[in-house]
């Protein structure tokens, strides 16, 4: 939302009308697109289904979500899922994950891990992977990490190429199912 | 160690010499070079030493090693770390570890994260690398993890797919310090 706002000031005697025009949209779109730590409440306001646009997610019961949740609770700082919600809809639209590795290399450093950047396919373009990537970024900054590290597809990198990030490795994976 | 056998055996009224080479040679190994979960001895043993080939790993206080070393122990069967320690030595001439990151996404699954694989300049070539991978893998899929992954360089890639990997992503990763 863009406001103007006039006014008259006095300066050394004279009066000078001024104009500020000034542009709130970042500041609406924190409000409304505001990155928070995901909430055991958030089960019912789609955090699965989004889930689900990511790879496969089959349901899981009430019980089963808030055992990992507390599993994941316990480990405070060291392992943060954040999300976006829509105020108007109550929606989950946006959520990612880090983890702090702990090493001995680099003196004993930490490593933060990202994973799992899924921004609902409705609310693209809107920067809110770039909010929840910063967001997990940041952390992993305040918690001592000396480096954030992500894996993605060949199709993702120019996005996180914005966010800061540069290509480094190759993933390896090995599946057992 | 290859070991000659001779002997004779009677078999429908004749007899006959039999000759058996038998080939100790992976037992012997099995022995030499068994994979072990690191104690905190093992700083004695140039554990860190060893770190230092594969990336910068400035020399650590006891203390310090210590603490690491209880934090990550706390984490039990999540977070692992193995050496093959030299018997004749004393020496840690191997290393790699793996912790277990627990999901929503697959039915609240479970994903092994390979770190740090090291294997002595002077120990190569006696598939100390591939065994140490093995036990890190081999324990994620115990903890009953669906797959495992890490990052290598394009160099590395070969042995890891000797080792059963497959390439898969790309790795993005950003600097703090």
């Amino acid at each position: 939302m863009t406001q103007t706002l006039f006014g008259i000031e006095k300066l050394n005697h004279k009066y000078f009308l001024f104009i500020v025009m000034q542009n709130n949209k970042d500041s609406t779109d924190d409000e409304t697109y505001r990155v928070r730590k995901l909430e055991i409440t958030d089960k019912k306001k789609g955090f699965m289904e989004l889930l689900q646009q990511l790879t496969i997610c089959d349901p899981v019961t009430d019980d089963e979500f808030q055992n990992r949740f507390k599993e994941l609770e316990s480990y405070g700082d060291d392992h943060v899922i954040c999300v976006i919600e829509n105020a108007t809809s109550s929606k989950i639209i946006a959520t990612g994950s880090v983890f702090i590795e702990k090493k001995f290399i680099r003196s004993c450093g930490k490593v933060g891990h990202i994973e799992d950047i899924v921004v609902d396919s409705s609310a693209r373009g809107l920067q809110l992977g770039k909010k929840v990537v910063n967001f997990l970024a940041d952390h992993a900054r305040s918690t001592g990490c000396y480096k954030v590290i992500l894996d993605c597809s060949a199709d993702n990198k120019a996005f996180y190429e914005k966010c800061g990030f540069k290509e480094k490795e190759i993933q390896m994976v090995k599946y057992f199912v």
